[in-house]
């Protein structure tokens, strides 16, 4: 098996993931100047790597990656491994006609000579593949490895209109198994879109210039899911005009509106779900005075977002695998019955049908 | 908040999970004498805690956990630290009417003076717990830390027929994200009966001597999932005698004979789903032999087992939460099927109905 690798560095004008080109490091999510600065955790987190990926094509056997990182202070965190520092990697599969997993790295970085292997063994011919940046870390510089004399192209980012998914450390990350596995990700995909993951762990707090940037961007889809990181005294204050500037920016656009799902810990307090019962209640009452103006507005219950099991975490607020994988049918559907461009490219039975495919 | 401790030594003979008391070491899964010693790596796996529970009732505002291991040379692996490390903590919720999930330990034991807390924050007065073990250690002695003032009272371990999971890593815990969201944990919840946890990484390979040991069990129904690691080769000589020794000891309990869901890396080889469906095939030929005798048998096929979009793993054959939460609906659908023994305590709607109660 070749495992020599020569190596490419990525050019984050190939990324897909980044609504700015001119922003302060290369896979930064939020541009500069703009008033996001002075929320210093949001400006922090908005140089995590989350929803940055990668299209390439290449025929080499072995896949192989090294990165750098900003070196920030970064909050100590019980963030999974994999999720939070791996790199993510998809290939494209004739039979099923769509991405599926192909590999990750594991183990953590400690300088930028390591080398992790995304892909060893079977050669699958030349093939797109489709890699995920770790959802925790910054990013600075990345480079790929392919064997000596392969093949390699880089895919241009699309240009079509993008999923944006605008959440908390959920959407950050906290905690799929890997970053494929975030949702906004697992979203973009079911529809084949380019993804704006804008999920800032702790700090999306419908701050009016965040609301400011998503109105010059021009997405396919819009998701709201910042409710946890609301306290109930910023309601007042933020809903109205950060809903109003994003749905007057894109009047056209479907616009989801998400209650959380209740953080697990809360089941265990006396009233917790009367309490988040009313907070709910809040929430849905300010949004109601937007929608108005705003049928382009919907608005998700969090009651069952995750199902009823409380089997969908493994701390106080995030969410596991399965918290995602529930919520990932709950938001397809939801997409799917309020506009017409979110449906599958294929059908559930012709799914099967190729899935079954690959057993003939 | 009261977080001073008096430590409770775990008493062996107060866990589930054990089904012989005359172990080598108190928390084994299985006895010594008996054959198991010549198969290396098996005998080892017998050491492993999964499975093990333990049910008390305190009103301890904080709960903790220490413990030592046996100085095994564990073999190095991927096996998510949680799952593998940790132990995970359920309470009884009165408004449910069953367990749900209070509290996991983070982080990895070094020695036996860490202290790990399960629980902390909001009192829930008096109260059962359901207590799991670590899905991948070893534990020679584990103490809860319940506080100075606290009631206590240890549950004795129930005597109801259990479920028998046989099973390869995967029931071994790979990877789960915690040991009660492992699969064999979840069905025994779902059914309310004690659990056997015979899930032994990479030594499930139907020897004889643990069809032997699991005839002389009196379990509410079996589980054999084991083709995973049972080579081609293998299945000619054991599958037979296996399953015979098996049904024969049991012939009016439910035996549920799983195919393995397929590799996620199988689907990247040329002829993968071909190779597959030949070795289930020659599986399925071998239990139609002994299902003849023994109509207690049911094949259960690996398929869809795990649905289709092959996002339910992380590495080449191992399961996330995702794949055993799919799996844990197919398998408690087909232990409804097969036996009326096994329905849920209450129904879907009772469930939802006593889940809303909470935001009353």
């Amino acid at each position: 098996m070749d495992e020599t690798f020569r190596w490419l560095e990525i050019n984050p004008a190939c990324c897909n993931g980044r609504g700015w080109a001119d922003t302060l490091y290369p896979f930064d999510r939020l541009p500069p100047g703009r008033g996001i600065e002075k929320y210093e955790r949001l400006w922090q987190k908005s140089h995590l790597a989350a929803g940055i990926a990668l299209v390439f094509e290449t025929d080499s056997e072995t896949i192989g990656i090294r990165w750098s990182q900003h070196e920030f202070e970064e909050e100590p965190g019980s963030f999974e491994t994999r999720s939070a520092n791996g790199f993510d990697l998809y290939a494209f599969d004739e039979i099923d006609g769509d991405w599926r997993w192909a590999g990750l790295t594991s183990g953590i970085r400690v300088s930028e000579a390591d080398v992790f292997t995304l892909k060893r063994g079977h050669p699958l011919g030349r093939r797109r593949y489709l890699l995920y940046f770790p959802m925790q870390k910054t990013v600075k510089q990345a480079w790929l490895g392919i064997n000596e004399r392969a093949f390699f192209r880089f895919e241009p980012p699309r240009k079509d209109p993008p999923l944006l998914y605008y959440g908390t450390s959920l959407i950050n990350g906290a905690f799929s198994s890997r970053p494929g596995l975030s949702l906004a990700a697992r979203l973009a995909r079911e529809f084949d879109c380019p993804l704006l993951n804008f999920g800032f762990a702790g700090s999306a707090e419908m701050q009016i210039e965040v609301a400011e940037l998503i109105a010059e961007l021009a997405p396919a889809a819009i998701l709201v899911d910042v409710l946890q990181n609301l306290d109930l005294s910023l309601l007042p204050g933020r809903v109205v005009p950060f809903l109003k500037t994003v749905a007057a920016a894109h009047p056209d656009k479907p616009i989801l509106v998400l209650e959380n799902a209740m953080a697990l810990a809360a089941f265990w307090r006396d009233g917790g779900g009367k309490a988040q019962m009313y907070w709910w209640n809040v929430y849905r009452r300010l949004f109601r005075k937007v929608r108005r103006d705003f049928p382009n507005l919907h608005y998700v219950s969090g009651l069952e977002l995750m199902g009823i099991d409380r089997e969908t975490g493994s701390d106080s607020v995030h969410a596991n695998d399965i918290g995602f994988d529930r919520m990932f049918r709950a938001l397809a559907g939801a997409l799917r019955r309020v506009s017409p461009q979110f449906k599958p490219a294929v059908s559930a039975a012709e799914k099967r049908r190729r899935y079954l495919k690959h057993f003939e």
